[in-house]
């Protein structure tokens, strides 16, 4: 009987009445009633993406539409920065490797952003980059980069700007067009409110003109194969049939709430969440904090894993631990998609709970709810 | 209030109790529970596939995986035959040029199957051919081609032979391991009775040995990552968990009613649908019929197209027209997964309907439901 709540950076909880779209009657993809809802998803999508362009949509995880941004854009040898802050920033550097880019490689401090300026030295020594590869919300390290500094340097030269927002789309802010961002990356498990199995990407004017002299071989994630069905609402492969028509119902969702909105509420979130943790005595660990999941530091002497899996097995709360060699230090709990300021409460109402079975009794019973109380509702 | 029925040879109707399934609540993928359903799924394809080997799943459709049997078994200039019959031997031919192998291509007759003595006359040619890809139920004209006959050929010897099973696995027979098929490939939306969005692929010890020399870029589809996660009832990113909760289910299923049982229902399905069309006058495409749809040849100066359109406009009931090159001349009803003889009836008795509609009399009305109820109820 014991109730599941999940506030892990993806899977995040699907909606009752998008998962009860999912379990509708299978139709055919090549019918009128299709074609519709793809182009309606092919418009939501554009707005969930502030953008103009096209944004594709795969069956496929998100790490999928990244190997197409690789796979279609560039070619052996190609010069292209990477952004690496994280998990996520050396999920590029390994895509890239796979296809023999020439990479030049940043490496960020786990839990700090890149700076414009820093970016810029490197292009400006290295005027042969043709791309930038980073990430909107490095899930790793719960930081948010600052794209729209980075999209000023790229914006009005011959240099793609191609960014991974899978777990931040939707929560932190990103405005495609505005930031001159030629690619986006994003997955149907998070801000989307989806199960996995959906990726997306957006396709600026100026990728689809590299896409011309990508000498890389690609079939199934073939941009040109994509964005020629993409004009007939269709798609090259059979879709993931039942997860577009949840997405339709999650789009309108998005479309209700208003993307700017969601951007406030869950920065708000993420605000509350960080004072929440403060007011337990422990330590943020991102200097620059994403507005979709926190990374707290395990107390001195608490593995962090212990924490996840006391609050799993013990009260069914799914929190992530870190990743890499931070898989000890931090417990990252989410706010995306359809976790809300309830969710929070509930959470850390069990997290002081596990905290003090876990040996740390350096907080106040309650403070960290009451901090969430004063933060959320004024 | 009009009932849709899908009588496409994929997507194919999902039983209500997959369905339901699907609509799950949202499980993380890093838990005991899903690996025990990754594990339960991993044994159950063992069983569906015919083999005691590894069977990998993707969150793609059918054609990811497709790309994957080649990508991850060969490299440029690798010699390779492709045996052509249809439209899904071209696929197998396009995503092979886009990968750079060389290709030898045998041309089968629309509607025929490749005969064993055909095959081993061009493997005795070109004594470098690494690879075979072919066609279990090549969908596009309704015909199974002979898979044991050609596994006779490659199984002793250092050639690989690789089958896209993608729309004839659970209805026509096919022993992996007994018929020495080195990579099976299969999606999720026929047999296995659920919506697109997971590709399934076998891998022989032979393709495994055949893995380490293939030197051509993948990241995705890596069978190297896929097979090491494997081995943990893990994925290397994200799987497509409402899909996997569904097939498991779907699995449940099949293992309930057998899946050499399966085989012979679905054959007398076929045998009906072929006497159905004779009934009719009407004439069968394929001359090695498929027992996963039957492919009919549409009457004198009418269109193939327009009988499908009527059928699903007006009646609601959805079968393909042709494809390519047959696109006019022939109408598909597909019997597979979750489609049963009481559909074929309701599908024959609207056809009939709709033949007379289109001018077509040649027939006295029940003559086809008659037939059916012969066959199948003897």
């Amino acid at each position: 009987m014991k109730r599941r709540y999940l506030m892990t950076p993806g899977p995040s909880p699907v909606p009752s009445v998008v998962r009860e779209a999912l379990a509708c009657e299978i139709m055919h993809h090549r019918t009128d009633e299709f074609i519709e809802i793809l182009k309606e998803i092919n418009e939501g999508l554009k707005y969930v993406f502030c953008t103009k362009n096209p944004v594709l949509t795969f069956a496929s995880s998100g790490t999928g539409a990244m190997e197409a941004a690789v796979t279609n854009l560039f070619s052996v040898k190609d010069k292209v920065l990477v952004i690496v802050g994280g998990k996520f920033g050396e999920r590029w550097v390994e895509i890239a490797k796979s296809y023999g880019l020439d990479i030049v490689q940043m490496n960020v401090e786990l839990g700090n952003s890149p700076t414009a300026a820093e970016v810029k030295k490197i292009l400006d020594e290295n005027k042969d980059i043709k791309g930038v590869f980073t990430t909107l919300s490095e899930t790793s390290t719960a930081t948010v980069f600052d794209i729209k500094g980075i999209g000023s340097l790229t914006k009005d030269k011959n240099i793609l700007l191609i960014v991974d927002a899978i777990s931040g789309l939707g929560q932190d802010a990103l405005l495609t067009d505005e930031w001159g961002i030629d690619v986006v990356v994003s997955g149907s498990q998070k801000g989307f409110m989806l199960p996995p199995g959906l990726s997306f990407m957006s396709v600026s004017e100026k990728a689809k003109s590299f896409m011309k002299n990508s000498t890389l071989p690609k079939y199934y994630f073939s941009l040109a194969k994509a964005l020629k069905s993409y004009e007939k609402n269709d798609t090259p492969f059979t879709p993931a049939v039942s997860l577009i028509v949840g997405l339709k119902t999650s789009i309108n969702l998005i479309k209700n709430d208003g993307i700017e909105n969601m951007w406030a509420n869950f920065k708000k979130m993420s605000q509350a969440a960080q004072q929440a943790a403060l007011a337990l005595g422990l330590k943020v660990f991102s200097k620059c904090p994403s507005s979709s999941l926190t990374a707290i530091v395990s107390p001195a002497g608490i593995n962090a894993k212990d924490i996840v899996k006391k609050m799993r097995k013990e009260y069914g709360v799914s929190i992530a631990a870190g990743q890499g060699e931070l898989e000890q230090k931090i417990f990252r709990i989410a706010h995306m998609g359809w976790i809300n300021e309830q969710d929070l409460i509930m959470c850390f109402s069990l997290l002081e709970k596990v905290l003090r079975d876990c040996g740390y009794t350096n907080f106040k019973i309650g403070a960290s709810v009451a901090r969430l109380q004063e933060v959320i509702y004024g």
